[in-house]
């Protein structure tokens, strides 16, 4: 096996072996460009530490965890996690740090942190899909597992959060549709004991519309949620999506039944351009939220900083989904 | 930490300590039953070996590695890797193993995959998105890094392959348009160099059809595609798409342009049937495909067994994307 050394990667980048050793070991005061030649010149020739004898004299994993619990057919149809992952490796394999998953059902999610503590597999762990009343924090508290959660908890956490805030998106929407005319704006949501779908029903519900269907974030359950809408005594002419996989499957509903309902979604994922009408929705940016994420936890696991990350607001990105009152295009 | 021990386990399922190691451990010859109650004992404890302790024993890493090199985007629109990587999951978390994950540039795949061997942190491979001529099945053997193969590769290959079959899906899609009257069935495939997408080209081409666009999976591609082929000289009747997200795309260009078209899809998403009209296509199993690419993996890594497995073939789901020529629903 040959495996390259800093020496290697030192004459690669034409730098000393010590400048290597100082910004392979992720610390600072490395000019920004030296350290970019570096760290490509690593990758590029495949350097990675050793992570046995790394681990056997620090007892550190290098390696950081991340547990999913969801069902494996809402997991392939949300884009989130993938950006999510992509941006923390960015981040991860510049510092020689590896991502162990565990994609667990939703029960055994406590079993699953347990085992990655228990296995000294992971220096510390991403915290998302935060429920309203997380418990998760409290047990990653009490396994003394460094964690950084996506979105600040409703309960108390001493962990660094990722300022995820999911309500501009939505009040924003909102807006855009009373603007259009709309006075009768339903919102169709994610199961309320997830903490970004209860935040996504408060904001919507603070614009004072109505009303509301809680779903499961998957297309059967937005293309049900607007059956219902649609076909009850006073139906909605806008609908507001949780996501935008229950927006596209609600649309194709409102079609089949002949009734114009201008729709927004949630995510802009890379399908909601392309259906007929695009999708009016809500731009997320999680590939930089991984990437923040990794770098906070990375941070927190080296003692060096704990404060929040901020990141920029979700934007509304309008299109065709949403017309005036009375004239939705069709 | 208070960490479950092997004792618990076999408290818990009400068995000797003897019989839950040689079930933890792998071990052939105890019933079937047994076997499932100890292991679910084990999960509900969140029992773990201590793997620092097996591995310095040992020098395994008790984890296996996936490399996916995609770009976040096109990742997050593929339903294919998180149902795989579910399936796989319920394989290790039965047997203590970690997944370690890795999403890297296309081009930095080879640095990936050194770079798993080079730390030691996993004791196998999958090997997903074959290429035609793919280079990496020499590579592996090169870093004596065990490796499953999902699909035979068409190189020289003494890994065992899962034997994933994307022909009878495309040859039934076109059978069916074919039934159907149509006798202009078009192509939208993916990147030939992906050895998926070059055989569901081939079997496709078979069938004597014509003609054919490559795109590159994603729903702007499979848009465009679409336009080229609809704005053509001779327009086909019917397009067979490589995947849903292509399909799905293109049927909104057909719509917009107002051409009734036939579509069919790949992959059975979520969303498929929740379309507007629901999209025919072929249906495929990644989550059975996961499990058994994990369980052979982990035969392999123990010295067991070296055969490929079988697995169902791919099958058509007839919705209403397809239509007899001449009226086509829309």
């Amino acid at each position: 096996m040959t495996r390259p050394t800093i020496r290697d990667v030192a004459a690669a980048a034409g730098v000393s072996k010590g400048t290597v050793s100082f910004v392979l070991n992720g610390r600072p005061g490395v000019a920004e460009d030296t350290k970019r030649r570096i760290l490509d010149a690593a990758r590029e020739l495949g350097w990675t530490p050793s992570h046995q004898a790394r681990a056997l004299s620090t007892s550190r994993a290098f390696a950081v965890g991340l547990v999913l619990a969801r069902e494996p057919e809402l997991l392939g149809a949300d884009p989130f996690f993938p950006a999510f992952i992509a941006g923390v490796e960015r981040t991860l394999s510049d510092r020689g740090q590896a991502l162990v998953l565990q994609v667990v059902p939703e029960d055994e999610e406590e079993a699953g942190y347990r085992r990655l503590a228990g296995s000294k597999r992971v220096d510390g762990v991403f915290l998302l899909d935060l429920r309203v009343g997380d418990t998760r924090i409290a047990l990653l508290e009490e396994l003394g597992l460094p964690a950084v959660t996506i979105a600040r908890p409703d309960v108390p956490s001493g962990f660094p959060a990722v300022l995820v805030d999911d309500r501009p998106g939505i009040v924003a929407a909102v807006r855009h549709l009373q603007e259009l005319g709309h006075r009768r704006i339903a919102h169709v949501g994610g199961p309320a004991h997830f903490l970004h779908a209860a935040i996504r029903k408060k904001a919507w519900e603070e614009t004072g519309e109505g009303p509301y269907v809680e779903a499961d974030f998957s297309a059967a359950g937005g293309a049900q949620a607007t059956r219902e809408l649609l076909e009850g005594k006073e139906p909605p002419t806008a609908i507001v999506y949780a996501n935008d996989l229950m927006a596209i499957a609600g649309m194709a509903v409102a079609q089949e039944l002949g009734v114009p309902v201008s729709v927004t979604g949630f995510d802009n994922t890379e399908l909601a351009a392309y259906v007929s009408p695009p999708l009016t929705t809500v731009r997320t940016d999680p590939y930089l939220w991984g990437r923040k994420a990794a770098e906070a936890l990375l941070g927190l696991i080296e003692g060096e900083h704990k404060t929040d990350i901020p990141v920029p607001p979700a934007q509304l990105v309008v299109r065709g989904s949403t017309a005036p009152t009375g004239g939705t295009e069709r």
